[in-house]
């Protein structure tokens, strides 16, 4: 890693500290670390922050990074914008969160968000942006900054997200799925910190995984790893939006089991969701999921059935990948134990036991917060890596 | 990659070169590359090796790997004993090759390796060894040099095979998976050559995955990834060795085809089996593969349905790991294209159409010497490693 890389994101995950520290952590000498530091001083990424506890000799001055810097993070989802503005730390100056349809397309939605955007600067929050990370709920060229035939997102498809937001707000943009955004953004503050190898598994409207290797995440020769929702699991399964049968997708997820739902409670095989049903005119994960908690048993057998579905996947991935973690996220995440329960129970009978040893199946600990978060990670090191 | 790491690799797969070339292959400075090679020749891994072409100006010295270098490269299979002694460009001097049965253990089988390496000794192709490199056919701790619970090797388990065969020859040794060393060999000299991320698939006695990325081979946590054979593709099919139910290698492989080819000859289902069982007293891969080429409909259909159960897992796996090439090794490699039109047709029509758009399936090109072969680049990877 280039080390004015590794100085900033030092600086940015662990706060100021002192010259000597700093070139102890990184194995730097103290002239070259003296020479990038005034570079970065001089750039404006840096700053002095301070004086450090005495260690025996001279007080040292602490460095750290500089407050004016400003990072934009945006999780776009199936049905939702969500912006946050950050401080070089990642410390969220600026949150908004709000419904918006990504069907509608790429100008209304980039519209939105540039209307946001420029809410928090009239706000004061911030003056200028150091860069923009942005996730899409589909599959992305990282390398072109483009949406690639993403099957949710009508009219996206290689729609230069990057080109425009770069011109619009004259700072580096990187543009991520945003499954891959939530591993990064778990990884980085959630409960993957410090993992280098785990899987971070997405069940939402449809159902995607996030591979972070020691180096970063892992994005495949053609930007797609991790596309796991159209893996078949039953020959004879429904029919999947992507032509084929019975993806796990179409078998579990987000629009999965609102169907099933729907079909339980018209039938009348399911008392707790009939009478959500007669409530309101559309049935989701939510309502299941309350439906499992009075002790339905169409809603519990509903989630288990999912739970063993998705676990079958993740015991295949696991004998294939030979993870160090499963975190799982989404939406879906709110269907809790009884979700897990299934899933654990699967992956630890169907895969090696080497390899599931000692191997933790969790859920997301920043749940809504995990993609914003990964997002601004992703923004950060996309401007260090461009400090000139 | 260290810089004495490069500079051996270089020499050791493209062959003498001239310092001036050398420094502009490797991106070094005249001075830096100037002393290193002093350094390595001094320490007798390269040497002068004749003058090259005039560039223009004076002519200049080649440099080369020393051809003193000797690394052996040992490949134990289920059923057989591969042994190369290659020298620093990794030709083969000498190569044996018989059946043993590694279930018999470490002792007799390490003993054998010890007597066939001796031969080579006294026949004169080395002197001493700089390095040795040994693939075993079940999970390693690649890190601990040791057989991690193979299931098909009795007495394996943490046997201290890198410890012993590092005393018994005073150099380097590195112990890997067979299916890793063979997805080592088919990226230096056959048909991956020069692709960083593809999956080699070993059809054989059970069934494994080698997965290169752009790093080298990816190990996973515990060194077990790529163990596929045992993903579930039949929740009511056979009993496997592992005691769960319905693994791919309980549904193809080498073990199960002779099985399932028993039974047709038995039945008589198919009459080339049964012709072929009358002169022999058992059926293997050989078998099947002649009866389908003879037209038997069951030994092709035998051959199919194991195709489409390979190429189910290699479907979810390529949506998973989104590689550039799968390639198909392995005894029953030899079953040919009727396998591999049946793996090509489930990969292409269950994968998404991104990840499949420019995804060549093919055979290995090294078969029964892929394993030497990878094994000889680890050997000699590691001695360079090691290099004072």
């Amino acid at each position: 890693m280039a080390v004015v890389l590794s100085i900033l994101r030092a600086l940015r995950d662990d706060g100021p500290v002192s010259r000597a520290e700093l070139g102890d952590r990184l194995g730097l000498t103290r002239p070259r670390l003296t020479s990038e530091i005034e570079r970065l001083i001089k750039a404006g990424y840096i700053t002095e922050a301070g004086m450090a506890a005495s260690r025996g000799g001279r007080r040292s001055t602490l460095v750290g990074i500089h407050p004016r810097l400003r990072f934009a993070a945006v999780d776009l989802g199936a049905g939702s914008i969500d912006i946050e503005v950050v401080n070089g730390r990642l410390e969220p100056l600026v949150a908004y969160r709000e419904p918006a349809d990504v069907r509608k397309g790429p100008k209304p939605i980039l519209h939105r968000v540039g209307e946001l955007l420029a809410k928090a600067r009239a706000e004061g929050v911030y003056d200028r942006l150091d860069g923009v990370g942005i996730g899409v709920p589909g599959p992305v060229s990282f390398r072109d900054g483009v949406p690639v035939s993403p099957p949710i997102m009508p009219g996206w498809d290689r729609y230069p997200v990057r080109e425009l937001l770069a011109r619009e707000h004259g700072c580096p943009v990187v543009v991520d799925n945003d499954v891959n955004i939530m591993a990064v953004g778990e990884r980085h503050g959630g409960v993957a910190r410090s993992v280098d190898d785990f899987l971070f598994v997405k069940i939402g409207t449809g159902i995607g995984c996030g591979i972070h290797l020691s180096g970063g995440v892992y994005r495949g020769v053609d930007g797609c790893a991790g596309d796991i929702g159209h893996i078949q699991v039953d020959a004879n399964g429904p029919t999947c939006s992507c032509g084929n049968t019975g993806c796990l997708e179409a078998v579990f997820s987000g629009a999965a089991l609102a169907r099933d739902a729907l079909a339980a409670a018209r039938s009348g095989a399911s008392p707790a969701l009939a009478e959500r049903l007669s409530k309101s005119d559309r049935l989701n994960a939510r309502d299941v999921a309350e439906g499992a908690a009075e002790g339905d048993v169409v809603c519990i057998k509903l989630i288990r059935e999912g739970g063993r579905r998705v676990g079958g996947v993740l015991a295949a991935l696991v004998s294939f990948a030979n993870p160090s973690m499963i975190v799982i996220g989404g939406g879906l995440a709110q269907l809790g134990h009884v979700l897990l329960a299934e899933i654990r129970s699967v992956v630890y009978r169907r895969s090696l036991p080497l390899a599931t040893g000692n191997l933790p199946v969790v859920l997301s600990e920043l749940s809504g917060r995990a993609g914003v978060t990964g997002a601004a990670v992703l923004a950060s090191d996309t401007a260090f890596e461009q400090v000139p």
